[in-house]
C-alpha cells in the first residue's frame, strides 16, 4: 500500500514536469527569469528603472469558455492572451506569467497537451514565459493567469487620465469576437478558418500598439476593452471623472469583408449592438488631446484606429446616432455577477 | 429593460468597490504600490538591488476547504497566509498581493464580508496590501492569491542548495495543522481557542524565520511544508540531486500541551504518522551545514527549531526508527490527483 501511495503520489510531480517541458523552450531564452517552475517561488530580476505590472485573470469553464466548444489549444492562448491584454492596456512589456490549473483527472493526457501547446505557442509570440504556477485537481477546468509586465517609470497609461475636449479612441473593429462566439455556438466543431470565430478563439493582445501610444506620449487615458465598449467606457470615464459622447456612425462595426456573417443578419442595428455591447475583443480604448490626434495614423500594422467620440465635462454618456439624436448609453456589455 | 440591464450591470462594480473599501486602510500605508485595484492592472515600483518573488496559490472549495465548516475569516487570512509561506520559504520579504475570486451569487453579503475581514487582517499583519485581482461568479467558491515578495539580489535560498553533510531542519511542531482539521471535521462548529484548530485555520507563515536564515547565509536549501514531510522532502532532495536520512525520535510531533489532543489518541505511532504525512503546516524545511548549525538557537520567537536528520550523498530517503531500524520513507503526505 505504502508503494501505492508513493506512486500515485507522484501523479503531482509528473504533471508539474510534462508542464515544465513543454514550456522551457520559451524560458531558456530569457536569463532575467532566474528561476523558472519547480521551486517554491519564480524570481524575476527588475529592469533599472521601470516598474511592474501585476495583473491576473480568471478563465473559467461553463464561464468564460465551454469543454465542448472551445478547442484546448485555445482555452491555452486565449488564457494567457486575456491577461496580457491588462499588460498591453497599461502601455508594458510582458515579462512571465504565472499558471494556476486544475482540472479533472480525465484531462492529463491529450487534453492538457494541447492546452500547453496553445499555451506555450502564446508565450514565444508575447515573448513571456512561464514562471510558475499552481496545479490541482477538479471536477471543471478552471484557469488563473498572473502576467507580470514592465512599464519605464511614471509611464504607465491609467484609466483616469482622460481630459474634456479629448478624442476617444478604439483599436481594431468591434464586436467581431462576439459574432465569433455566436457563430461557434452555432457549430458543430469550431471553424478557426472564420475571421471572426479566429477573433474570438486567439485574441491578440495589443501590445506593440500599447507601448507607442505610451512611448509617445499619445494617449491620455487606456484600457482594454473586454466586456464591450458600452460596460468598459463608463469605467474609464468614472476613473477620469468626465463622461462622453460617442457617434454610432463612427463605429467600426464589422464588415461582410471582415467576417463571414451570415447574410440575412447583415443588418446595421445588429452590428451596432455587437459593436457597443460584445465582449471578448482586447481592443484598446484611448483618448487622446486633440492637438495630438493628427499624429495617428488610421491604421497601425495593419490594426484600425478610430475616432469614435468625445470626452465631455459632463459626467453622461451619450450615443449620438447618424441622424443626431442623443440617447444615454447604457452598460449592457458582460457581467459576471449580471443574471 | 435597458435600466434594468443597467442596474445589475452594476453588481461587479458595487463588489470590487465593496473588496477595495475593505481592504484600503491597509493599502493606504505602503506608497511603494502607485496603483492599486481599480485599473487594468496594478503598479509595483521594485525595491533596487533587490529580486521579485511571484507565487500563486489555488484555494479552491472542496479540495482546499469546507464552505460549512471553514469559517468564512479563516478562508480569508488561510488564503493569502499560503500563498505567503511561499515567499517565506524563499526568505522574501512581502510587497502585495493579487486576489481572484470567483464565489455563488449567494455569498455576496456576509460571507464576502467575513472573508475580506479575515484577509485584509492578514493583509494588515503581514504588511501586504492587495494590488488588484479578478472577480466572478461561480456555483464554487474558487480562490486564487498570487504574492509578490522581494528578496535582495542573489540571496534567495532555493531548493536546490543542500549538500551532502547538511543537517536537516524543520521549524514549529509538524502534524498539527493535520490534527486541527481532524478536530474541526469532528466538531459541529470551529472551535479556533483549541490550538490544533487554530493553526489549521489560521497558519502563519514563517516570514521572520525565513529572512534571518536567509540574510545570516545559514539556509543552503529551504522550502515550505505544505503537503507534509514525507511529500515535500522527496522534492528539496530531487532539487538538491541528494537523499536524506530522518530521525524518528528527532521529529516534534505535537504534544499534550500544544493541542487538545483526544487522550485515547496520544499513541507514538499516530504522533509520527502526523508529522510524517500531515498537510498545511506551513513551516520551514531548511538545510545547514554542519559548521554554521551552532549558530542557530533552539528556537526563534518562540518557534522550535528541530535538527531532525542529515543530507546524504546517497540519493535515497531513509526513516530511522528509534530502535535504530532502517526505512524507506514513503510519500504519504497530501497529492490533488492521489485520488
Amino acid at each position: 500500500m505504502a508503494g501505492e501511495k508513493s506512486r500515485v503520489a507522484s501523479v503531482e510531480g509528473k504533471l508539474i514536469r510534462k508542464i515544465r517541458d513543454a514550456t522551457s523552450p520559451s524560458s531558456r531564452h530569457w536569463p532575467s527569469l532566474n528561476l523558472g517552475i519547480g521551486d517554491d517561488a519564480g524570481l524575476l530580476r527588475p529592469k533599472p528603472e521601470h516598474e511592474t505590472i501585476l495583473t491576473c485573470d480568471w478563465f473559467l469553464e461553463g464561464t468564460h469558455f465551454l469543454r465542448d466548444k472551445h478547442p484546448p489549444d485555445a482555452v491555452g492562448w486565449k488564457s494567457l492572451a486575456r491577461a496580457l491584454s491588462d499588460v498591453a492596456a497599461m502601455g508594458g512589456e510582458p515579462r512571465c506569467f504565472l499558471l494556476s490549473l486544475a482540472f479533472p483527472q480525465s484531462h492529463t493526457g491529450r487534453w492538457l497537451a494541447e492546452f500547453l501547446r496553445g499555451l506555450c505557442r502564446g508565450a514565444l509570440k508575447f515573448k513571456c514565459p512561464l514562471a510558475g504556477g499552481d496545479t490541482t485537481q477538479y471536477g471543471q477546468i478552471l484557469i488563473n493567469v498572473t502576467a507580470i509586465g514592465e512599464v519605464r517609470k511614471g509611464q504607465a497609461v491609467l484609466r483616469s487620465g482622460g481630459r474634456p475636449g479629448d478624442l476617444v479612441f478604439v483599436s481594431g473593429r468591434l464586436g467581431e469576437a462576439e459574432l465569433g462566439l455566436r457563430q461557434l455556438r452555432a457549430m458543430r466543431k469550431a471553424n478557426a478558418r472564420d475571421a471572426a470565430v479566429r477573433k474570438h478563439l486567439y485574441p491578440e493582445p495589443r501590445l506593440t500598439l500599447g507601448r507607442r501610444l505610451t512611448s509617445s506620449r499619445i494617449a491620455t487615458a487606456m484600457m482594454d476593452l473586454s466586456d464591450g465598449l458600452s460596460s468598459d467606457l463608463p469605467r474609464l470615464c468614472a476613473a477620469s471623472r468626465v463622461g462622453a459622447r460617442i457617434y454610432t456612425g463612427k463605429l467600426p462595426t464589422v464588415t461582410a469583408e471582415s467576417a463571414a456573417f451570415p447574410v440575412h443578419k447583415r443588418n446595421a442595428p445588429e452590428l451596432l449592438d455587437l459593436a457597443l455591447n460584445g465582449g471578448d475583443d482586447y481592443e484598446l480604448l484611448f483618448t487622446v488631446s486633440p492637438r495630438k490626434a493628427h499624429y495617428l495614423p488610421p491604421s497601425f500594422e495593419g490594426i484600425l484606429l478610430t475616432n469614435i467620440g468625445e470626452i465631455t465635462r459632463e459626467r453622461s454618456l451619450t450615443l449620438v446616432s447618424e441622424d443626431g439624436r442623443e440617447h444615454p448609453l447604457h452598460a449592457r456589455g458582460w457581467d459576471p455577477f449580471g443574471k
